[in-house]
């Protein structure tokens, strides 16, 4: 064990002077809970329960169809997508809120392919989330298309002039590693390829400067740092310079330039409205809505310089504290908003620590996955899970026989 | 004007005897509203309200993430989905609730034409719902087949030994004649195609028997007939016999086998979960959930009988009251939930019957429709509409220039 870097007083001392501090009112966290899973699931804003309330009982309710227009239902896609695309680099009318990440991904990889027609190979990581994998090998399937895996740690080594689209993650689900956005665009954008980034795990926490860094196509989600609530609608950017030759293959009714025309053939809308497909989940869309007041007026750069502050006293306090094998880098510059730490029990580990008012997660095949949320975090829940994760350890806690057959989600 | 055929006291002892006249106390309706719109949206049960206050507040506020296992998220699909096979002939383990039925479509109409390779020709209806119409198209487009369109009185007159799949609307949104399911598909089979049946105007209102009717796929809608809320999510069916062979493109992560072994390549999970392709909608998920609670009991069959004799009573009214054509068959076996009006200015006569506490809707080019949902309407709601109606006609109050500028959402 090496010396302390940082002492509960410190920590203390530290969320007295944040000044994000204040933020953390506005999320309705349960009592003594320290939740590093804000990267799986955010936590409840305030606000977002009265705001179903209205949605359900008058808007619904009350109101019932004429809702569509009084309420601005039809527009809350476009509406709430444009108060993401503060949080991402993007201009408002370049984000639009519509269906999930998966089908998002396909969506865009299909319309990459057709903007690049004669390329016939995508590129994505060999160890990207599972979803953006799966999805990058139907598209190849159904568009006849090879795909080609590439290697993080040099993602644009495997796009060549055959390369349409070079999917990949801005921050690395599981180990926390952050790409640079800018530099690999425009590599990638020197071999003719486009860019389609994964946000999932930036959005929110980290900046993303999309309209800056020259990005084409971009995914993420809004159920993480996003706050909207489980399974939250997620969300498309695609560059304005796009926006005409675009063309998704959901071409669902509300992406038409006129739905309520009913006409028998399809034209697509202007703009990212033709990333539709179909009728807009409302009551889901309403809580994402209503979720980003907790960031609203927040600017991302004070969010991270928090959370990269967070998440080095996080690996400050393991490696004086523990031998855990840290997956994360260690430099600002290429982390994300998580800590990974290593364990060939780490299931037991994370469950042992839920047990103690900890809540981080597991990833296979020996990951602990902590996310660290600036908004609603302080430096000393920081200190108190080191000093948990501490005891799991020491007491062995990882070893619980209650620990050795799994939950279905975990 | 030819005789009343029915008189408001007729009206209220038919409500009086109504063996499902306690089924409106289920629904959260608003003031003296007569709500014959909701093929549109459905009404607000009374009970959603206190389900996402507590999906909200204890399940994600709380419990956080381990709801995902302790209150059964990841199950809500299979769950929501097994309620819904009761009202549409199903097994419990054929039908599940995933993405919207645009998505759907797509999904199911790419995984037939892959259960009848070689078959080069998608079939479906020239007056079908917009979106049935552009996704089949975009279906077509994306695999390299050729789109066909049929005509509604003999949607099998166009299928040929070319033809992989038939897709069709049980109910027509516009007019709401509905097809004989199993004579058409037993008929498709004949041709050696499969069939895939829209019952987005049917489910929850006219008894479907998907399986005693040999159907093989189907999607469906959350928010009509099933009062699931603005946008609810909607449903897919798979025959059993298709379970194990069927490949549906969008293969998400919730499709997996194992979604949190977090392997690289995709597993389809064994039956209908492997339509599920991102992380499932939960707010919207469990707004349908507890929306079923309001035919929970009750038959379709008795929900058909007293549709049957609403939209036969508005039709009676109509005709003795009115002039105006009507579009809707006349045949209760041809007849789905809704009565359709033609008018040349259907718009005006929309919405001044709205101004009168009326609601129907709009259908382009002349079409005023209204839906009758057996379990919140009454008879009296029937006479009362077409008096109202009346009034609207022999006012001539269509033609207010209020009315000459068009909602966004018609």
């Amino acid at each position: 064990m090496s010396s302390t870097p940082l002492d509960r007083d410190t920590a203390a001392g530290l969320d007295a002077a944040d000044p994000l501090g204040h933020l953390r009112a506005r999320f309705a966290l349960p009592g003594e809970l320290i939740y590093l899973d804000g990267n799986s699931l955010g936590p409840l804003p305030v606000g977002v329960a009265d705001r179903m309330r209205d949605t359900i009982e008058r808007e619904w309710g009350q109101d019932l169809i004429k809702s569509w227009n009084s309420a601005g239902w039809i527009d809350l896609p476009l509406r709430t997508g444009a108060r993401i695309a503060r949080l991402v680099g993007a201009a408002e009318d370049e984000v639009v809120v519509t269906d999930s990440t998966s089908v998002n991904l396909f969506k865009l990889l299909v319309a990459a392919a057709r903007l690049r027609p004669g390329r016939r190979v995508v590129v994505t990581e060999s160890t990207t989330f599972p979803t953006d994998g799966y999805i990058a090998a139907a598209v190849a399937e159904i568009l006849g298309l090879e795909l080609r895996w590439c290697d993080r740690a040099d993602p644009v080594a495997a796009v060549g002039d055959d390369t349409a689209v070079l999917a990949l993650n801005h921050v690395d689900y599981r180990g926390g590693h952050l790409l640079d956005l800018e530099a690999v665009t425009r590599r990638a954008h020197e071999r003719g390829a486009l860019v389609l980034w994964d946000l999932c795990h930036s959005a929110g926490v980290v900046p993303v400067d999309l309209d800056e860094s020259g990005a084409d196509l971009a995914v993420g989600c809004g159920y993480k740092y996003l706050n909207g609530g489980p399974g939250a609608p997620a969300f498309c950017f695609v560059a304005k310079r796009l926006h005409d030759e675009l063309r998704q293959p959901l071409t669902g009714w509300m992406g038409h330039a006129e739905p309520f025309a009913m006409a028998r053939d399809y034209t697509p809308a202007a703009g990212t409205t033709r990333l539709q497909a179909g009728t807009p989940p409302v009551l889901s869309l309403a809580a994402l809505d209503a979720a980003l007041d907790a960031v609203e007026g927040v600017e991302v750069a004070d969010l991270r310089r928090k959370s990269l502050r967070l998440t080095g006293t996080f690996l400050d306090l393991v490696r004086a504290y523990t031998d855990l094998e840290v997956l994360t880098p260690a430099d600002d510059r290429r982390r994300g908003s998580q800590v990974s730490l290593r364990h060939p029990r780490a299931y037991g580990v994370v469950q042992a620590l839920i047990a103690r008012g900890v809540v981080g997660d597991f990833r296979e095949p020996d990951v602990a996955r902590f996310g660290f949320a600036p908004a609603y975090l302080r430096y000393i829940d920081v200190w108190d899970a080191v000093q948990q994760l501490v005891a799991v350890l020491q007491g062995e806690e990882y070893a619980d026989p209650a620990y050795s057959s799994r939950s279905p989600v975990t």
